[in-house]
């Protein structure tokens, strides 16, 4: 039986209800964090947490028990028997319950905050060999850098994608390369690791971050800056960094293959590197 | 004891539970309408049927039962002793139930059907005296076309515009004025009554539809022509249209009066004419 959390309360997750009036299920009116559980540690915690808040304020919302974060985490994790197994927190926190109206409820209510802990098993076979994906317009709003639960365009287009046989959807804005709908991504063109830099128009991924300061220690060349979408034709490599992929090779792009459809050698030597962390912090 | 409506049962608003992996809940996976009723008929009921039917088939959900809307409507009526008042019916269908992962469920699940009707007061003072606005700039998606629960930048816009004492925002894209983040906008610039085309840009409004076909039968020279933000110091009049407010007069934008900070001729016409239907319809 999976136990979940909310407001305070550990229960089974079929006894959890939302109220029909909950902003989240209103107006996507709320924000969400997704923590890997490697076993016997969380993946940069503290960073999701860092990153929670900013989310938090950048929608005016307030939790001011944000800081139990890791302890209800590891709460979860122990109640659904996940110690030695690898595993997804998932945190959701919206404005709470009112009657509909657009306005920020007078006087505020207290904010929906759920949780669950769920077993995950990464997709090897993609990770070693490869995702295939597609470019699509970005349509999204401009304020990609909040993770707020308003993800209907991310839902149609990753459908998309698999609708077309692949694992990810790339966004373009304005012939600008800005992220895709669930991951960022770097490309390696003339030599050089490029990726957009940290704007309003991407979500500052956790593990980009890591990427970012792995390549810098591993002497790679790497530039914060966003490829246009007409030298797509000129990259030798791609990838894309998230929670669950870590870093995931792009071999294709719209059926189009990047060098020779194998994951590059940027690409393997980051991973490697990043494997190594991952041993590391396990111990 | 309010009774709401979910997947073919009615039953009382706080019994009503949805689940915490529901679609709506967890990715603004879906679409909503509101529908007036004036104490013996509901506005329009067949344009919101039709607008729910073109929002559901662009999201790429169906729902197979969308002809039983009108009688979940007036059930809900009897049921809530509102025959003989004003109301609002408010509809929400999600994707459904299911485990998290953004693509759509596989294989299908039922979509998660909601609605509740709740009485429903006009603010005569506003509608009589007009609302104060504030103009700020469309972030929104490229899809504003669709009537999706992904409201989110509504909300804080609108949170905006209430902190700076007025009763609605209106949108800016690109210099181009689109509509406001629960209406959709009229403006009189020498002498023509002008408002932005149906587009992926824009709610396709009930009250919009209607205040077109009236202007033309009254003889109001409109065009469905979008106005620009560096016009909005020429404009003689504004209004605002939706389900809730009707025909809004707008008196300011960002504190700056518009005419005389008056209602003017052409909304105070436009709004005896809609008025004067509504009674007829009441009979």
């Amino acid at each position: 039986m999976e136990i979940s959390y909310l407001n305070g309360k550990y229960l089974p997750n079929n006894e959890v209800n939302i109220s029909p009036d909950d902003r989240g299920f209103l107006f996507a009116d709320g924000v969400y964090e997704a923590i890997r559980w490697y076993g016997n540690f969380f993946y940069d915690i503290d960073c999701h947490l860092t990153r929670l808040k900013r989310s938090l304020n950048e929608i005016r919302m307030s939790w001011p028990e944000a800081d139990t974060l890791p302890a209800i985490a590891a709460d979860l994790i122990k109640l659904n028997s996940l110690e030695d197994h690898q595993a997804i927190i998932y945190f959701e926190l919206t404005r709470g319950v009112a009657r509909r109206f657009h306005a920020f409820p007078s006087p505020p209510v207290n904010p929906t905050v759920y949780a669950y802990a769920r077993s995950f098993r990464p997709d090897i076979n993609l990770i070693s060999n490869g995702i295939r994906t597609i470019l699509r317009k970005d349509i999204r709003w401009m304020r990609c850098d909040i993770k707020t639960i308003a993800l209907l365009p991310n839902v149609l287009s990753f459908q998309e994608a698999r609708d077309n046989d692949c694992h990810e959807c790339i966004f373009s804005r304005d012939g600008i390369i800005t992220e895709c709908c669930h991951s960022n991504v770097f490309f390696v063109l003339d030599g050089v690791l490029r990726t957009h830099p940290e704007s309003e128009l991407i979500l500052s991924g956790i593990t980009r971050k890591s990427v970012v300061r792995i390549a810098h220690e591993a002497g790679v060349t790497l530039k914060e800056e966003a490829i246009r979408q007409d030298q797509l034709t000129a990259i030798t490599e791609a990838f894309v960094t998230n929670t669950s992929f870590e870093i995931g090779p792009v071999i294709s792009i719209d059926g189009i293959k990047i060098g020779d459809g194998m994951p590059g050698p940027v690409t393997r030597l980051l991973r490697e590197k990043f494997d190594a962390e991952i041993r590391a912090l396990k111990g």
